[in-house]
């Protein structure tokens, strides 16, 4: 059996992730989805805790009828010193054999520890893209709304997101 | 609906955990399952790594036919201030509205906070514990293999984790 | 009784400062001052100790003739988890019924934690400003001088907090 | 002028604390008391948190009409490294000339730093003795209430600290 | 070229130490002795800062005539998370091929992360023993003197290592 | 005797660093090169491991038949309070008289704790230089060959260093 493992911040988590899960889980049997900088909200760049997140993500998977049997969303806090940063991640997720990212330092962190790399495509990556999404919203445009799943979507306004990233703007 | 948290270390996970976790999702509409100490490992208080009691507890949960959707397993490191752990741990988990521990420190601080403690009966406290467990192991006692799932066990022999006990033991 | 909270990192106390004491002063019974980011010292942006800020306030309180016993003056260090930063600033500081504040930030916190929050007016923000000060005094502005209270003048003489900052600006 | 600081966790702040205060201000222009191990709550050692300590020393002050003027209370958290500890209480503390303590690690460090050591009398130890009143406290000898002056007793049993340290007794 | 990595606390470094180290040079090429808990000092079992303990051996060795030139002394803090603490060794020591140590928890985390482990034998452990040293030297039994190098023996002496050790003891 | 100690984060060592180590040692007796932010690596401003750097100042300095017995090299990791940071530099390294640095924020740190600094020559600062080194090495310029020792040189090629600048660069 394969597991991949597939790390983000998931600020939020919009649509170009959700395609990423979607592929990976074709490439292995089971994603362990780790949810990093999972100390850091309320702030311009990470505005949601990590509860939220997961929610977020768990909501939107069942949506898909992804099967949530084959997934583990998992959040882990940042350690500062990259280079334990690959034993730490294996401390908080059970055993996996595969990463899935395309992000330059966590795969060179990976290479380094002789651990496979699986670079999804980018799936429209200026598109969906979180850091646009995080500017939308605190500049009042809706075109957000699109970049996100429906569940996502939903959740924030349940939660008053937009309105918690405007008012840490000082807006 | 209504979701519950229920919080342990799980070293290992045991036939009275099980307990607890069937006996919470007949109460519960969704449950948390939260795995503290999740940085600890390797120590003859807390052998396993927060990856390796996810593992235990989603392979028995899956074994029991328990629903997956409806469960989150989530790990937490700890934070050395008693005042400000439910706000941690709020941090970490998705929202939810009542605590199930019969922890008196935990039910304390909760208490505290204003949120709801729901007390599972004890089964078998003094049979299914997690101590006598590390205990027997370390003994080279057999017994222990009687007070885990079946799940546990074969995890636990596979990852050589009762020669991991040992190891450190000095034995 | 009604006991107020006005958090800020005061580097340096300045004449701003003491105007929302003082106005702060009005509105509660009791007010706590806490000395935010009180590990750090020696930067550009937070050049004194929270001891040095301590004695700054102190010295100009009593110079006002302002009563001691109806203030706390407690510093705080950062915790680095903005959703457990509230139960933070609870545990160091004693029980409290409103905030005092204009930072967004602050103020978003405290409200998602139902605490009531009370926006002193500006009082000449933009002339009395700590960056501003900061960078007057980096520069040899003598105009810092100006706008900070007498006691905290010539106590950042006495301990040549000036000559401090300049040295760390490589000056 | 004279400035003595006075480190101690006060859990709770008794009569010998208080004894020690008065003798103090007798030997030194102003005292700062230093409530130690500040981030430390809710544990069988320490109950309470930081500003509930502060608030029991300042209204035992008050009550005792001692000069609120010349005193401060600065609550500090632990580093965990011995060796800059000195240091440490240097950051968050106004400037002092001598330290006033029976604890040895405390003078020890100190005397390497070449800082006075002033040693109060004992002020009958065995019997004003944190230890002993939460031991009291825990196993509801009613005994403690004679140990902490009146004000400490009233603020306790209004914030229901007694019943605290029972729970997390598991009482 | 072989390199191997040589852990212990070394409170204080004692001849059993230095047969270890003596022993090593013959199965090595160059040997990495690592200070480990670096930033404890100033308690009973962690009675002396890494920089005194770095003096120690070098003293020692130089005194003995052992090459220097094959022998790096590095202090490493403690990381909270056994599971990273081989990662935390590898970032702070140059490379290495092989572990000497005879400690239980450390053989076993190295043998996890594939590293070869050699035990050097024992030297007399029962009589070479920094707890006993330490017991001795707060006891002010003169039997710890024959049990520490004459060059460790000078030096703490010298730095009234001895005298601290009594003091932190309250006597 | 006279003990210099001479502080950097040699990221990486070059040309102008090996300058200062060979003036230093003509002005002290014994130099101890302290490897600062040592908990760092894998960034585009601190690509290597401290174990990484201690191999390049010894290969370098035993290539230069610079005398290692008169050199100590000890990596420390940052400690976020600077009004501690000489506490924390002296726990760790050993005793020393005179500080080597032309860093504004360290020579004022030491300044303030009586310790006295030296100025070393600025040895070509503008070519010399760890950022300009970076930044070659990211852009592919060839150039930085000539501005580190030889043995730096090798030593980077060996462990695929430029390499590895370029993957965290994203290239």
């Amino acid at each position: 059996m394969h597991r991949g493992l597939y790390p983000g911040r998931f600020q939020p988590f919009h649509i170009g992730h959700l395609e990423v899960v979607k592929w990976s889980m074709k490439h292995v049997d089971e994603l362990i989805i780790v949810i990093g900088s999972a100390q850091e909200s309320h702030t311009l760049s990470n505005p949601f805790t990590a509860g939220e997140r997961i929610e977020m993500i768990r909501r939107t998977l069942d949506k898909e009828n992804l099967d949530l049997s084959k997934v583990y969303i998992i959040p882990i806090p940042d350690i500062m010193m990259n280079s334990v940063w690959v034993s730490h991640i294996k401390t908080f997720a059970p055993n996996f054999d595969v990463i899935i990212s395309r992000n330059p330092l966590v795969n060179r962190l990976f290479k380094e520890a002789n651990v496979e790399v699986l670079q999804p495509p980018p799936f429209d990556r200026h598109k969906y893209n979180s850091t646009l999404i995080r500017r939308y919203i605190i500049e009042g445009n809706e075109e957000w709304k699109k970049l996100v799943p429906k569940s996502v979507l939903d959740y924030l306004l349940e939660i008053h997101g937009d309105e918690r990233l405007r008012s840490i703007a000082g807006l």
